[in-house]
């Protein structure tokens, strides 16, 4: 599916379905509401699937993996060559999201959309291990700070693979449940650069340690920020030209995997900050998008708040994460599969006999 | 165990596990702590069982179940008799927390520890249903308002069934995380009063809605927690004449199960308000305790956040919960579900080949 075609088909909200849901809800034996947050993912998920039964067995965890031109700036505490050795660790099993994604049951791709140099050889280290989609476009962008990181065909190219990832998972097997997540040695420095773009925001409000800068560097990390809004002159106005200009292949190919979920009534959860920057790229392509994505976790990093504000999306989780690779989505799909659950097995007011409230 | 027993068997926090389990995650692929909350749980596990890999596969909700005599006082919006048909549904399996705690692997356990009136025949609804405890001490509590809610006698006598059960899960099978919750109509009257003697807070600062009173009601209950007050003269330096004085049955018998938890190093996940007013009493009669308990999350019910910061708690979930039975504690089990996979099964950078920070 091309992006011209996939932006028109994002479907309202189910009002329908979530009235129901609500109504099937208020029949359980619980004071009205009293299940708080998980009451209303029932009510998001019947709105974003039309199903009031929507399932949730089907889980997986996308992660887009591509390199950035401004690590020459040193702006990260790790070299660029990581992401390539971390994409082999996800399909291998041995990342903290292969753990956290069998925890819930969910399965893992990794897409390569712009890594730099070779893959790693691979050593399987059994069922936890990733899918690895190759969709390389380029060996990492250009640097961001000197000018644009991609041409704007690529980055519709790197979102396309994103929609393209969606329709081949979902043509393979059932895609209930769709996590969203990142690998990119620099990336933090995109994201900030698109999250001012869209905010407005200043640069030292929006950078932040990515993973885990000293002082010095963050305030370096922020003149490099402030230089690539210089050199680009980002119009919000134009969410392509600004994902181009100031974007990863990766964070390209998240909007594409927000788009194709959403277009799909798939449920997507975003992670940290990176997907949350890809979701306001989103947002700008087609505003009706924020309504079918769960923010599962607040990160620490610095302009994430920001994101959220700006997304209107009240995360579920609040754990001090600042990783990445979907750690935080993965996490937060145990609290849809129990809304699930209650959903489903709980009993009604009549079936068990319990009383009402009284008066 | 008798209580006399229970309370100097309570370890202190193992200091070495801790440090071994600080090493074990810094060695794993990810910037060191960016993984937050997840990773002070691997920490904390350590210290509460005294081992690195705790084991957690074998994780137990228990319920402890009361009536109050305060309910005369009209002080909830259900009926007393409701106790007793959750009862009911708990062991049939039709509550929320049967689901919840389905949907992480957790077993459920029930405790009828002083409702009033029968229990209703039970229609069995298959796996997920409870197991049921017979342990009656009275058929519900006096009325606090108008004087102790029990003797101190059969305060002990509750606090030691709950201790008992520990004691007897432990005897059938291993018991690796202990959830505490706990049905009761009008027992958010019993909590507020509770922890209004041990915070030395007013009346109506840590008095809620419980299931969901309106206006009036909240006003008239916080009346009553007031009369309670000055009905008993709480002395908070005496905790078990404060917990006779304004307690339910059941919070004593959930004091039992956190310090039978912790006597045997077994990690105690609370839940909300009752649970946390239930910790401030163990709390009381031995500060070691804290250390040993997990906040599930953050109630909307008024005074649980003077709980939490009374025991120096940080919750990990904040779902604008308030229905108890444990649901909060169900909900914060995948967490650390997930924080012992990422112990576990994570590479390290060495195993993975991937750099560590540069410079």
């Amino acid at each position: 599916m091309t992006l011209e075609h996939a932006l028109p088909s994002i479907p309202a909200l189910d009002e329908v379905a979530m009235d129901a849901a609500r109504r099937h809800l208020d029949r359980l034996t619980k004071p009205p509401g009293s299940l708080g947050r998980l009451e209303e993912l029932v009510v998001l998920l019947a709105g974003i699937t039309g199903r009031v039964d929507a399932p949730l067995g089907h889980r997986r965890i996308v992660l887009a993996a591509g390199d950035h031109g401004v690590t020459a700036q040193h702006v990260s505490a790790y070299p660029s060559g990581v992401t390539a050795q971390m994409v082999g660790n996800f399909v291998a099993g041995g990342a903290a999201i292969n753990a956290l994604a069998a925890s819930i049951g969910a399965t893992v791709t990794v897409v390569d959309v712009g890594v730099a140099g070779p893959l790693p050889p691979v050593t399987d280290r059994g069922a936890i291990g990733g899918r690895l989609v190759l969709a390389r476009l380029r060996d990492g962008t250009a640097d961001l700070s000197e000018g644009p990181a991609m041409s704007r065909r690529d980055a519709v190219s790197a979102i396309e693979v994103g929609l393209r990832v969606v329709e081949d998972v979902r043509e393979r097997e059932r895609l209930d449940v769709l996590g969203v997540g990142e690998m990119g040695i620099g990336n933090t420095t995109s994201a900030s650069a698109i999250v001012a773009a869209f905010t407005g925001l200043p640069a030292d409000r929006v950078t932040g340690r990515g993973t885990g800068v000293d002082d010095a560097t963050l305030r370096h990390k922020v003149r490099i920020v402030e230089r690539a809004l210089e050199a680009n002159h980002p119009d919000p106005g134009d969410p392509i030209g600004t994902l181009a200009a100031l974007g990863g292949f990766e964070v390209a190919a998240l909007v594409g995997l927000i788009v194709g979920g959403a277009a799909a009534r798939v449920p997507v959860i975003l992670d940290g900050f990176i997907t949350g920057a890809a979701a306001l790229v989103a947002d700008a392509l087609c505003p009706a998008i924020a309504g079918h994505l769960i923010a599962s976790h607040r990160s620490v990093e610095a302009g994430h708040a920001a994101v959220l504000e700006r997304l209107a999306l009240r995360p579920l989780l609040d754990l001090d994460l600042r990783l990445g690779e979907g750690t935080g989505a993965a996490l937060a799909m145990p609290l849809l599969v129990a809304a699930g659950r209650m959903r489903d097995q709980m009993a009604t007011f009549d079936s068990a006999s319990v009383a009402g409230p009284a008066g």
